[in-house]
């Protein structure tokens, strides 16, 4: 195994630290339990916005907080939910009196942590909502899953709901419409390497020498088919079809098209795949109206890459349009 | 190999179109000679830049095309210098009136072929200024290079100029700006795998299974030194000793720090570099006012980094902090 890291023990307290630094304009650091968390938090009058799971898939989620997206992110060990501590910590930290939202992936230690911490935090007088984010459409129940997974399609529920909690929106309304971004969004993804969590020291799983795997989970969980390597347009097709037949998408959709890197792929890679798959969309009469291009769901240092498909109408474009100021994502400020 | 391709041959013309598809609101792709272009030029009153090199660094240097930074980005080949033919053509659809720069990585190819359009431009009354970055501290002389290797500095460079021929500077202030950037521009890199050019099918070089290599070009040149793979802290050490001696940065210095991905590195990796690297200016009594963490100069999907350090002033400051809108970069605007 070779990484840029110190002791592997140390890896997300180190990266943490490391981010703290870096953007100490946007986000600092709660030390003890750990969780990043907006420099001017709780924002008076908003809605708070708490995120988190398993580190390893920088810059969701500690990347995504900051103006009109994240009031918190909660890490865990890497591919490892947080407990419920520092998910209340955090709840508590954002509060403003007016609620907050947590937006968790649907892993089942997450799902359960969260909801231990919303508990915990009801105790304590705060209104909590949670919606848990299932986009991907690859496997129905997983390695870590009852349902769907939660995959890429979490960075856009994160925009859409912080775009609308920042304009002030009650906590319902915020609830309301990242559900409705969860509603209307779908995901598959392809890995073409394994990754090596630090502390395992050993790649997650074996991928032979032309094999890709269809479906895979950000984790490395098993997906629908391992095949040989295929021409990227050919492994865009696969993974488009399932996605657009299961909302079902339709000619005359308005969408966002977000291409997501793994972590270990090329950006030139990533704009071949974008290429193709806006090209499918245009053949069946979908407008690809808006995108997002690059590495914001990851699995380390995996190779591959997954295609998320959003329909959108004016009031989820204006939400996506919206100001954000994050370390990953940043516009319109 | 795997990849996400199609013919290893239309590796680029297929990105560039997707880039086009999807930032067709920031640039444009002229298709033969192909170049990536704002989309608003020539833009009236303004010194035109153009920069370029060959592909597989990607953002660089099409994802840096737009408002506050480069008017046209002339891609090569993966790994090869464009011919003088495309950057001649982007140089006269970027030119206003006022002249264009040209910034230009000191590798031979490119400087031969950027000289070879500066004249064939000053043929056709197109007044040219050339800066060569080279920003890299490891080696004197290498292996496409006599003298210094242009590195992860010229993201700076491009920047810093991009704002001051924004703000109407004349073609003289904005090639001086650029000059002056790199004069305070210092680089050095770390690899520690190889990556594999689409058209060759083989990595480029061989790295052994605890290898890293000091002071790596981001074509995979040789360094200067081969060693085996250390914490992350110690090799973040060994970078950064040279960068500091070379200029010499002192203590009272203002600096931005960069830490750039080569392509396969996951982010949390990078925190943990930029941490070590905050921490070793700190004790040096050197302040980091500005910074820069990300995937910027890649070499396809190379693990590893590099480390710059930019000694700041006022001007350089006030120009880094200026609007820019591109795929890669944008605040401000």
């Amino acid at each position: 195994m070779k990484k840029l890291i110190n002791d592997p023990k140390d890896v997300v307290k180190e990266a943490l630290e490391g981010m703290a630094l870096a953007h100490a304009d946007i986000l600092r650091l709660a030390p003890e339990p750990a969780f990043l968390v907006r420099a001017d938090a709780p924002v008076e009058g908003k809605v708070g916005i708490v995120s988190g799971g398993g580190s390893g898939h920088e810059p969701m989620h500690g990347g995504l907080v900051g103006f009109g997206m994240l009031d918190a992110a909660v890490p865990g060990p890497v591919f490892t939910s947080p407990t419920p501590d520092p998910i209340l910590e955090a709840t508590k930290a954002v509060d403003s009196g007016r609620g907050v939202l947590h937006i968790v992936k649907n892993y089942t230690g997450d799902v359960l942590n969260f909801e231990t911490a919303s508990d915990l935090a009801l105790a304590e007088e705060i209104e909590v909502r949670s919606v848990i984010v299932d986009d991907d459409v690859a496997v129905k129940d997983s390695l870590y899953t009852a349902g769907r997974r939660g995959v890429a399609g979490t960075v856009l529920v994160e925009k859409i709901a912080g775009a609308s909690a920042e304009r002030g929106d009650d906590l319902d309304t915020v609830a309301g419409l990242a559900e409705k971004v969860n509603a209307n969004a779908r995901s598959m993804g392809v890995a073409l390497s394994a990754c090596t969590v630090p502390h395992a020291g050993e790649p997650s799983f074996d991928l032979g020498e032309d094999e890709i795997e269809i479906g895979i989970g950000i984790h490395g969980e098993p997906g629908r088919a391992r095949i040989a390597i295929e021409p990227a347009d050919a492994i865009v097709d696969r993974l488009l079809a399932p996605i657009l037949e299961d909302l079902p998408f339709a000619s005359g959709d308005d969408v966002l098209l977000f291409v997501n890197g793994m972590g270990g792929t090329p950006e030139i890679e990533l704009y071949i795949v974008f290429r193709r798959a806006a090209e499918v969309l245009r053949e069946r009469g979908i407008t690809v109206t808006r995108h997002l291009v690059g590495n914001f769901t990851t699995s380390l240092e995996m190779q591959g890459c997954s295609i998320t498909v959003l329909r959108l109408d004016d009031e989820l474009t204006e939400l996506w349009d919206a100001p954000v100021h994050t370390a990953a994502l940043r516009w319109g400020r």
